[in-house]
């Protein structure tokens, strides 16, 4: 069975859990988290020496860090990666601006807002930035939503997935999503996929 | 024939022209820029939303933007993706470690270096932690290609492509390549690619 080493309430580490209960897949959960060091101790730095979550641990032992390329690895052959060449990189397309556009801004404004440690980060000229940019990231995504249902096209992909894990919580971090009905409608289809599950258990 | 729609002087609009003549593809060239406003312009943005170069645009039309989604449509099929599913999803792994762990420092530490509109942004503070951030994710790197010729294992493929173009001019930044000399070696390696171009003309 494969492991997922990763910190629950972390959207990046939500992603594989969440694609992995849509396939189907069975795994096991290891929590780490940078929160209490867990990220930087010497025993998870030699599986990633990036030092980050989440981390996909085979069965073998062979192991695969960045979330987007979790994903990718875990729809390989399945409905969850579009088999249309042009399609396919549509789908990667908006997992790299997820990376560069949207994580960076949305992901870590709610870090900022939600980690006491973080707490002295959030100077307020930073935190506008990061609403501006949020904003940005979130406007691009309902400009694409308006005009498909999913992000790659007419079916849910592993690019959804990456897209749900920090659109979802999006207000947590300070952003309104009722400003963007496209993307609060497409929140809505992922969540209607058979499957589903949510972030933090009930 | 394709056409890429990009910066001279951007490593990300490097990446497909540097993998377009490792294949061999044809293509056309036209310049835009974030320096003149060229990305802001409402003709620009029609296409790309996200105001972003490099932009990939088909023959029939079709865009694609975020260089290493270019690189990967671009390599679909030949060498440059690797055909096992592992070594793909490692090549992917080091795509995503480039645009969050490593352009946004490496990278920006040479725009603001390098581009007088951005110097007002390249405050002391700024360029320390860009400097100790980019150390790092070079320091990652170095681990990984003390023990791989490439960096999704035996055989170049796109990783090294979109790892190249702001690794081989980190100095630019104040980066110190001679600190990290299995990166060193692998940048050579990469220069003898046949077919190799570097990013500005000679």
């Amino acid at each position: 069975m494969m492991t997922i080493h990763g910190m629950t309430d972390s959207g990046n580490c939500y992603k594989p859990r969440l694609l992995m209960a849509l396939l189907g897949l069975p795994f096991r959960h290891v929590e780490v988290s940078f929160l209490d060091g867990g990220t930087r101790q010497p025993a998870f730095t030699a599986k990633n020496p990036n030092a980050k979550v989440p981390l996909l641990e085979l069965e073998d032992g062979r192991v695969l860090a960045e979330s987007n390329a979790i994903l990718c690895y875990l729809a390989d052959g399945t409905s969850y990666m579009p088999l249309d060449r042009y399609e396919r990189a549509v789908a990667l397309q908006w997992m790299f601006f997820e990376q560069y556009s949207h994580e960076p801004h949305v992901a870590v404004r709610r870090s900022l807002m939600r980690y006491e440690r973080l707490a002295d980060q959030a100077t307020p000229a930073r935190m506008q930035t990061l609403l501006e940019q949020g904003n940005k990231a979130l406007s691009v995504m309902e400009t694409r939503l308006a005009g498909t249902p999913f992000l790659a096209g007419t079916a849910p992909s592993v690019a959804d997935i990456a897209l749900f894990a920090y659109t979802h919580c999006a207000e947590e971090g300070g952003f309104v999503l009722e400003d963007f009905r496209a993307v609060s409608a497409w929140l809505d289809r992922v969540r209607s996929l058979p499957g589903f599950r949510p972030m933090l258990p009930d």
